[in-house]
């Protein structure tokens, strides 16, 4: 899928643009949108038009080519300025995606580590760090593929939530690469896709890909995952995670706590895949993980019907936590967190991991 | 409410007709529409403008006196024939709704028990009987709401799933007449009202009676549930059921078995309110409830936007079962069962309670 409809590319050399599927209008349209600002990228993001958390560091590095590609005629000294203004603005555009900060980070990082560089020097470095950043990804994606794969049944249905696909990373995803790779290994699968209110990443984008990678799936509602859990249609449960704390506890989109509190009633193991930039190792637990709530008008009027009569009351957290607790593994592109605590996931991430 | 905007009404005398609101319309709009013909009822019942298992009763019950009250120069038997038409035709248009088959078998054993009776009559006394069904409903709404609201936090959170208010019967529903009853009596509660997909009954009617009540209520989408619970926002659960097993296994709308699980887990009690005609003593356990299957198009083009790709597959359940051990009540208009169980409900029941 990745390669037929890439999720984002950077078209040209200097300077350039970043191409991208606006995931808003999937499954009805295939649109791509051209980013040749600033602005472009940040409201693309805000609007999710690309979500995920490794796209959008992808994104966002890119974003950060974009807003300094034209300021090669700057003093040095301003041109750090503006990178500080660019990076900034950058970083607000999704309050609580971990990789966001991580990727502008390392776009920072280069302009400290070439002082003495002229301003043009820096921008070709910075468009050389977009870029391995989106390859470090797509290898990312196919370690977490093949070291999930192993945990899947061999013959089953595998429920998941939202949507950690291809279209939420450079390469195969995250919860989806897993699923992909256990396909194409010859496993037997068959994948229920929550459609996840309120924006169906599930209905609209997680079945499109699987439908594209010609993987069984289903769609349900997110209130059904109990039903076919009950049923013992599912029989592994992969969300993908968009900050994991130290000790394991995973913020996701809204809802997948819940499935993972099911999932634990009815002996079904859950699991997350993430790639390590996705820990917060400054985070002792995910009780200080901070909750974006986002617009009433995604659950009142979401599908351009009012559905909430005017002036009542809407709560729409976009995220959720779920406890390390009810986790059994989290997959990484460095292999498998078994009996996830802070120990188990220092002896993997490592303990001084900030971003 | 219930004074304010009537569920449905029966207009005139003989021939009269039945008005109700379009609940398919509701929040946007508060249509009424005119029931003249026993088609137009199936249709209202079918596509959900009339629904909750006792306002489908009170229908079906006025339906089959529209059904007959043309027909009264027939001879006896001719009129008898016709009526079994009617009562067989209007028992196809909700396959699940126990109290659907209830008042038909009512309105039947009138004529049985009027053989002797000219058909003038009997249609006089078959309008009677619909009009005692709906008083009956009304009355019993009320006793549900008395001894539930004892049982309501007095001060906290309760969440409901789906619409068992008002608009589902003939008086201020089942699971909403408790929390009514509690408001009326002073506790200061606060709703949290599933949105209910597919069909929305939570964020369009839940909250819309909840709204018309003055009493405070949040909409939330479905997958939320288990975090305003974690977060202890929710201090009890109730909703409606549509069938009962003889052992206190409850149908009802799909996502109430994914509520009481969440609910257990969290140490919330779990309510079921309904009707003793809701229970079926013929069945011994909700295994042998059938669960209705409906249209796919309820989540792929739930609001007149796609919202699943053209060709993926999609599973949509109307209903599920909440077994027993989940549910610490079953509010009904004789008492609460409590620890429910076959005794428990036999107790309260009674063991030959057939439909």
């Amino acid at each position: 899928m990745a390669d037929i409809h890439k999720t984002q590319s950077w078209i040209g050399e200097l300077p350039g643009k970043l191409r991208m599927i606006d995931q808003t209008r999937l499954p009805e349209k295939l649109v791509e949108i051209d980013c040749e600002t600033v602005q472009q990228v940040w409201d693309a993001i805000k609007r999710l038009s690309v979500r995920g958390a490794p796209a959008i560091g992808v994104s966002a590095a890119y974003g950060t080519v974009i807003g300094m590609q034209g300021e090669m005629g700057l003093s040095r000294s301003d041109f750090n300025s503006k990178l500080t203004a660019v990076t900034n603005h950058l970083a607000s555009s999704r309050p609580t995606a971990v990789n966001l900060f991580w990727a502008l980070e390392r776009m920072k990082k280069i302009a400290e580590e070439t002082t003495l560089a002229e301003p043009a020097e820096v921008v070709t470095r910075l468009l050389a760090e977009a870029r391995a950043i989106e390859f470090e990804d797509r290898e990312m994606c196919a370690a977490i593929g093949q070291f999930g794969a192993e945990l899947m049944p061999d013959d089953g249905g595998i429920l998941t939530h939202c949507n950690a696909g291809g279209l939420a990373t450079a390469g195969d995803g995250t919860a989806l690469a897993v699923l992909f790779a256990a396909a194409e290994a010859g496993k037997q699968i068959h994948i229920f896709a929550d459609e996840t209110r309120p924006l169906l990443q599930g209905a609209r984008l997680t079945s499109w890909e699987c439908q594209q990678r010609n993987v069984p799936v289903t769609v349900i509602c997110d209130s059904m995952a109990a039903l076919v859990m009950r049923e013992k249609k599912v029989h592994a449960v992969v969300t993908g995670a968009d900050r994991i704390a130290a000790n394991g506890d995973a913020a996701n989109k809204v809802g997948t706590y819940s499935v993972a509190v099911l999932a634990k009633a009815h002996g079904i193991p859950f699991y997350v895949a993430a790639p390590s930039s996705t820990f917060d190792m400054s985070l002792a637990s995910g009780n200080l993980i901070p909750i974006e709530e986002r617009a009433r008008d995604e659950i009142s009027h979401g599908f351009g019907k009012q559905t909430v009569p005017d002036g009542v009351d809407v709560w729409n957290p976009a995220f959720d936590v779920t406890p390390a607790e009810l986790i059994a593994g989290i997959i990484t592109e460095r292999g498998v967190i078994s009996s996830v605590s802070t120990a188990s996931v220092q002896a993997m991430i490592g303990s001084s991991r900030r971003h």
